[in-house]
């Protein structure tokens, strides 16, 4: 099934608001093999709103959509689809009923604007909100749905779920099977891995398709299977994945689709172990990284943010002499807060960096960009020295994912 | 100026990838006042690619690129672009010479998918990318525009800045002024806000435009000023600015444009102040929000993400009797943390957080997404206690800005 995307918003085109919702719904419908042909974003101008669905139903039947539903007076993407539809905008008591729950829970007086909520054209079916004030709208015209829902991800993100694909499900029943198996390869470039691939590549089944999703320092290589036999193609897939494994060996070191704060999870909770981080130039951003999964608790016990270098002496036990000796940004400061805050915190494992994020801070040798990552398991220590050249906020997301993998390779040796 | 942005990639349209370089182009020709007209994401298919290019010229005359570019062979934008503009792709001594640094500078081997990333179309201006691989390609066509740009962010970014909006702002050459003055206001949803400065909106110049810019908890209120004369159009808007703060007073937090964290570093360096904070549901997130601001090291000395119960313990010194009696999640215990970790890193404020992100976590009475927030400036301890009901990521960054704005609410008082 094809499938187009158009995301409304004058937020968007003036760079106030990145667009999540589309790569978020993309990929719940790439899960269950739907394509997405085309993601439109536009103003919230009725003409340019018009061209947009009048051009993606030239391309395809499912059209869905996020934003522009809200009470201001800029928000005009109902009027425009109840002119787009045909019908007039009516009353929807029970919009309006979940509309005063949703005010009421929140402790919030209702004024003119938020009333207009729920006005709702006749020629939509409506779906309930409970999470917001914009109810979702389910058009259908000439064999073609058009499906409006807010543009607050948390809203849009429950509406999909528990309406929205179960609905186009049923609409569009599919009897084609997908399967993917994804693993994590390090080690390589893409065109490197590539390469190295070309025969295993030219010799998968015609059913079965390989995809290199890059990630700085880490492919993702996803394997999908499509067809008719989901009993044939799942042996074939287990088998391409098998020959896979065999080829990478090592290079793998997550055998499912995972961030790398959950494949560091995986580990560990395969290991049984614990972890500690103790962060200077990373700001916190690996605990972060780490406690986004649910269940973290089980394995990590926390960090040590030493963004001052008192802290680092005072907190994590460094030795002020290694400091001035050998500089903050070093192996052997890393190396001294990864055994203080393993001592602290009372776990396994630990990881510490120290590095200089930008703009500012270079040192002669030492240029932005600098890192220093040391990793330890037990009273095993593995630290180095890297450099990236970018941003202040690239940067401190290379220098996170670069500890984290730092990890897995000593974990996984 | 109007402008469309077309991004390319099949891992946009199966949503592997958030695309962020559209944002991040659209919010700098915003400042110098371009404006961008559509954003079309389409998959490296080559019909899709043109139709999509025609498409946007029929609408603008200029068209910015990004993605596409990269070495291995489902990449087809530059034969594309080729075809669209005409001539043959030729070897580039000088994209080469590049490349041979780059992968030097990395010390990494070059291979034969890399090598031809130095064939380019002799129908475009060919600009050097120092940052990667990719060149930089610039087509001219009947008084048209087009740039294709890598969709590496850091190079993205380095080719928009460096080269690409200096030679666009050349190419049209524009006599209009754009003048912009923000400020952060608290207290208001959108609506509300609009209702309550729907005279001040009615009566302001024809020059001015007013827009709000909401994240939760949040609005931004953005004042923009377009004319021929900079002069009278700065004193307009400073006119106009002036009024908007006598109206809104003490509901203004932040007098430019802000995140929430730079909001509170301008508030800690205004008063001389220093902070640290002490993380349990936000997992490090606060500090990492902090640390993102460039000079944070002035005023931020660190965090203790005490994700365990025994760290709240055994560092920040939390009585287990408290935690005991009145839970983990509760004002009590995250007022403990605030004075704990202020004491410990030796900070004049602290920001302590205790709550459940989700999924699992919730008890009787604390649903996820409930959090308890305090706040400390010397002795004095504030604590509140919110419930949000969203997914895990959602809630952490909700939590962290509502810790970020409850900070700076006491700081302004």
């Amino acid at each position: 099934m094809n499938v187009e995307i158009i995301v409304i918003g004058d937020e968007l085109l003036i760079g106030q608001v990145t667009d999540t919702n589309s790569s978020w719904i993309a990929r719940n419908l790439n899960k269950i093999g739907w394509e997405v042909m085309e993601i439109t974003t536009v103003r919230d101008r009725r003409a340019e709103i018009i061209s947009a669905i009048r051009q993606s139903f030239d391309r395809v039947d499912v059209v869905l959509m996020t934003g522009g539903l809200g009470p201001t007076k800029d928000d005009i993407t109902k009027q425009t689809l109840c002119e787009y539809f045909g019908g007039k905008l009516i009353f929807d008591a029970e919009v309006q009923k979940n509309n005063d729950l949703f005010f009421e829970r929140r402790g919030l007086q209702m004024n003119d604007s938020t009333r207009t909520q729920a006005m709702v054209p006749d020629s939509c079916t409506v779906i309930q909100n409970p999470v917001g004030t914009a109810p979702i709208m389910w058009f259908e015209k000439d064999g073609k749905v058009l499906v409006s829902m807010p543009g607050v991800p948390a809203e849009m993100q429950r509406a999909m779920t528990a309406e929205v694909l179960p609905r186009l499900r049923k609409r569009y029943p599919d009897h084609t099977a997908i399967l993917h198996k994804t693993c994590l390869v390090k080690d390589f470039s893409e065109s490197a891995l590539s390469e190295f691939l070309s025969d295993f590549e030219a010799g998968l089944p015609a059913s079965i398709k390989l995809a290199y999703l890059p990630v700085p320092g880490v492919i993702r290589l996803r394997l999908t299977a499509r067809g008719e036999n989901e009993e044939i193609l799942s042996r074939q897939l287990d088998d391409s994945f098998s020959r896979l494994e065999d080829l990478l060996g090592k290079h793998i070191f997550c055998h499912r689709d995972a961030t790398m704060a959950e494949a560091l999870g995986l580990l560990l909770s395969y290991k049984g172990l614990t972890i500690a981080t103790a962060e200077s130039c990373t700001g916190g951003n690996i605990a972060h990284e780490i406690t986004l999964i649910p269940g973290s608790s089980a394995y990590y016990k926390g960090s040590v943010v030493s963004y001052a270098n008192e802290v680092k002496v005072q907190v994590l036990d460094v030795d002020p002499s290694t400091i001035e000796k050998h500089g903050v940004v070093s192996c052997e400061v890393v190396e001294q807060m990864a055994k203080g805050v393993r001592r602290l915190l009372k776990t396994d494992c630990a990881i510490a960096t120290s590095g200089i994020a930008g703009p500012d801070g270079a040192v002669p040798g030492k240029p932005v960009g600098t890192v220093c990552i040391a990793v330890a398991v037990g009273d095993r220590i593995v630290s180095r020295k890297y450099c990236f050249e970018n941003s202040r906020a690239i940067n401190i997301n290379r220098f996170t994912h670069t500890a984290l993998l730092q990890m897995i390779s000593v974990l996984s040796e």
